[in-house]
């Protein structure tokens, strides 16, 4: 996904990603200064600008970067190896709760974080936050399609609404941990999403039972 | 709810008001510069000066008017006059579904724009934003609270909760809408959201019946 197409990027591209990560979100996309990024990695302008042509390339490539690395990390997750896919998907929501005690700027989502002002004024980063966050929700969706046809066969909703939905649940949590300063509020609004789950799915009990 | 205490506001600070909701909801708030907001509202920079510190007053003072005007439009919708408190609910959604067909910068949140980026380095916009997200979410709070005294008096949910989850998922339909550019994924989003409601208060009609 990364727009570096070799097989192994080069340690100061990935530093200077890695930091981006860290900058941006606890700042926003406009307030980042390509120094703050270079300070963050260690690295210097000269290095930036043999990687990245300025901050919009920096930013698409992040979000790339960013969607490569939830996919490790999802993907090695132990919910995942659950054989019920509704199971997998309310796995899915507490892992997400279980990921989110740390400082806000560590949990939220560079992708959502981006979008919101840039969506207009960077048609780029516009579209690599898109291909991320959709990229996420497909691999939810295909749990999802299982689990429909299983527990839900007759319901109104697609596959695909649903699995947007569980990241929609996400980024507004993640909103109002920021208007909140803390990380309590986003899994409150989680736990609105697994009942919401467990209503379209049938499932009375509260937590999927171990494999 | 506005900075300004005195009952008429002068119509320069009122239209400097109305034009940042415009820019920052376009732009974000750290790409706004004073410039285009006064370009924007037709008015000199020493206009501006008259009647804010700098952009983060204004930014403050724009939250605040942007809490005031939601709370105009959303008192006097038609859904406010349902006698039963879920219809109330279903019309709140129904309602904030009929106004989302708009360009995008005209339908989504100053509030969730500004915090998105600035809840770390600016937290006298944080507090803002937070003070008028929960200032509508408490609004709703009380038709939660008296719909779930007759439909779900043993729920595992509070109403507080419940409140904010509502608007954690219009946060984050807006930052889908914004990552695919149209509000259709936004009504989607919200159709969730009614069938939410209507599974935790036991309506199976799809919609609130007229009154």
């Amino acid at each position: 996904m990364m727009t570096d197409t070799s097989s192994e990027p080069h340690p100061s591209r990935t530093k200077i990603l890695d930091a981006s990560l860290q900058v941006i979100r606890a700042r926003g996309y406009s307030a980042t200064r390509i120094e703050d990024v270079c300070a963050e990695a260690g690295l210097t302008k000269g290095s930036f600008f043999h990687h990245f042509r300025g901050k919009e390339d920096l930013a698409v490539a992040a979000a790339d970067h960013f969607g490569a690395m939830a996919e490790r990390i999802f993907s090695a997750a132990p919910y995942r190896q659950l054989p019920d896919p509704v199971d997998r998907l309310l796995g899915y929501v507490e892992f997400r709760q279980s990921i989110l005690d740390r400082p806000v700027p560590e949990f939220t989502c560079l992708l959502g974080t981006m979008v919101q002002e840039a969506y207009d004024t960077h048609p780029a980063i516009r579209e690599a936050c898109d291909r991320n966050i959709s990229a996420h929700a497909q691999e939810l969706q295909r749990d999802i399609v299982e689990a429909r046809e299983v527990h839900a066969s007759e319901a109104d909703w697609t596959p695909e609404s649903l699995a947007l939905y569980t990241q929609a649940v996400i980024q507004g949590a993640f909103v109002l941990a920021k208007a909140k300063g803390s990380h309590h509020v986003a899994v409150q609004m989680l736990d609105h999403l697994q009942r919401y789950l467990r209503l379209l799915f049938g499932r009375s009990d509260p937590r999927p039972t171990p494999p």
